[in-house]
């Protein structure tokens, strides 16, 4: 595998589609989000997206051996279909990032989607009680509609920058025919791995701008059962990155490879 | 994304056009030299150049989000067309800066483009009350030309190389049928971000030898206004690379995507 | 090269093969234990593959230039024929074991290949007198199949990752139409480079489960001897490692290139 | 530019072309060698390599801009024609010594070359008064041919490994239809940045063996010309791999990029 490669399943039929990225991040509130959402709305799965940028090891899960991956869900709505995307991981390298948003795009082009929300994390470094969701977007007509809705999209000169997919992807829409927005929810920032409270902050926007039949009541129970995989995901990460990092010396060396 | 692309929007129709290219670098001193110019001769903007080999992150500017970029100009002469490339960055990794010189060439060779000048600094580290131009060139016809017009080709000993874009397209661009020229401003390097002493000189041998209508009167009042831009881009761009860099800490690995 | 290249001397036609992989890593395992097989079996070499991802630099055997690379045997089996692939090494980079483990994968299917195993090994740290051996598989008939022959598949909680080849070709064998399963044999890790005892514990287990006519009389003598051959390249690559590593100071930039 | 390129001026008629590579390493022995071997056989460029893996600066030459590159020469010998290979650098990252190694072995197949002979140096860390000849090849014709000549071949032990181009290209040269041997000179390593002891016992072994009219009077004279720039460009290099490496701090990203 030398480039990102998208293995779909079966090419579903889709009315209208937008899409909606949750990928792991400052505090994972978009892998959270949207995987609840994927949960709840019992979304089906349709294709997986693997990429030579992920971490070179693989994963132990329930005896099986399983290989990083981004995964593309759909979910029937009323006015217009979802796609969802949630995954293990993303780029581990800063090339990938490009690749991987223009292979995601190209394919989204390809379903027939013309708008795209991505969700990230805003790290304040501060304990936050009602996180805030900010929004950056291609468009003025989303930043309309969703400042209607509660985002705030006054963020220059607090937030400046996003690295990775999220801003990548919603950045890099235009030139797949596409509007895209990103929603980043307010978060403490290290040490928490999974926050559901901004997670919720999020969902509560996507269900009121996009007419997503979300019920929020198990969110905490269920991105409790999340936390606990994302954790595990993020230690193996680390200390992959850490061995990897370290490959010079003799001892880390050895234990490097399986 | 996996290779540096140029979108184009509408092709223009040149004569004899000669490509100018100011990005970031020393002083900066391209890039705000060459802004200027496209901002007082209202050079109309026909192209953008996107690269995996630029930083992973977007930008927020004025609520919108804003993906890294170089961007292509193009003005009318009155005997020649002039095109103007000015940017957001050059390339994050080594590789990256032959793909994007490469890319730049073989679409100006494209455009009928003959000649290209690009513009760099050459830092010092004293401080410099008149600075001079310096110059290296792929051709003799052009060091007698610009030499006339007060460039200095005697720099070797004190420069020997130029790292970048700069030096690569104007190297590179023999082998797509031009002559190359580079000027570099002489600067006093760190601490200045911008320095618009040295791009002014740079435009008084751009205006005498290509006889272009500048007016430089607003360059200080203008520089001072991209000087604000250039160093949020200069500081968000170090802390991204300070973030990507100490990746392998749970710490900023959390604060480090979005 | 820019691409990872599989030669094939002559393509052997094989009745229902399955390959085993037995590449450097954790006390070398995987390579002694199928080091040994292709000795005792006698089986042909027919194919090498070459990658850019390896380290850049060749070694010097009997008087011969040896360019690093992983080898291709096979052998004519009772009820199925197999293939054995070893090696001098693994990918240097992060984004080489992703092209290597495809390039193989691809070159086996196009051999009628549907079954892989891949072996590594498990660094606990301590000193084990009996090793166990830990396998996952892509697929549940082969869990049922080799733990009935003494795999242990209990090991999420313990082994939760797999770093490198072994556990990529594994995972990523269903997109080729394959079934993997790795093996994962329990070692001491460091300062162990040749683990015999756990490379034994392996081939009892391929013996008794494939039906594969190995003697294991002879594994700790020919072990001694493949003992050498690993510790000098392994010293060879700490060496590289640590001359590439320090390129920047100008002592060890002199050593670096010959 | 996105991989290595070979720009051929005019594509000689050779007789039974053997090449004979002397790129920058340890004691530069391979270019002092073969460079003076151009000048005093009055040897005629014909084509030059380019690549995005050598460092991303340009140097300043005689006011001239100048691309790092590696540059083809041949020479109409008595028996058999000879094409020779200089450069200012080699690959400055792992995977481009096996692109740059793989484009100059396609290169050469298609002139119709059989052999090849690449020069190296051997480091070790002694004064050594007079330099001994080491060699490895593919082929035991050329063992016996070179070992007649002075080359002593039983290596194995003290030189192990041979890092960069002179290997692989030697090396990789049977999947390209030819026979390879490498000559390494004994040198000091470090501090010495041209040995030209080194290389006469280089050019000795090469005059004998090849029937090469090489006067060797004046290699004192011309290595000391050669030494100087040699000296520079090992300078600026180190400085840019200087820069490069600490692009993470404030002070040098600014003086990084011209």
């Amino acid at each position: 595998m030398i480039e990102t490669k998208i293995i779909v399943d079966k090419k579903p039929k889709l009315k209208d589609p937008i899409c909606i990225v949750g990928l792991p991040g400052i505090g994972n509130i978009g892998r959270i989000a949207i995987g609840y959402a994927v949960q709840q709305l019992k979304a089906k799965k349709f294709a997986e997206l693997y990429s030579p940028n992920f971490f070179p090891f693989v994963m132990i899960h329930e005896n099986k051996v399983h290989v990083l991956r981004n995964e593309f869900y759909f979910h029937k709505g009323v006015d217009r279909d979802f796609i969802f995307i949630i995954g293990d991981t993303q780029s581990s390298d800063q090339k990938g990032h490009y690749e991987i948003a223009g292979k995601i795009l190209e394919f989204l082009q390809g379903l027939g989607c013309k708008e795209i929300v991505t969700i990230g994390g805003f790290g304040t470094g501060k304990v936050i009680e009602n996180p805030r969701v900010f929004g950056t977007a291609t468009d003025n007509s989303l930043i309309k509609l969703y400042e209607k809705n509660g985002v705030n999209f006054k963020l220059t000169g607090s937030i400046t920058t996003i690295v990775g997919a999220s801003g990548l992807i919603a950045g890099l829409s235009p030139q797949y025919g596409m509007k895209g927005i990103c929603l980043l929810g307010e978060t403490t920032g290290y040490p928490i791995i999974t926050d559901p409270t901004s997670a919720e902050a999020i969902l509560i926007v996507l269900k009121k701008t996009l007419n997503l039949n979300i019920d929020l009541k198990k969110l905490d129970e269920k991105v409790s059962a999340m936390h606990d995989f994302m954790k595990k995901l993020e230690t193996i990460q680390q200390q992959a990155i850490e061995q990897i990092k370290s490959k010079g010396s003799k001892k880390d060396e050895l234990k490097y490879i399986g």
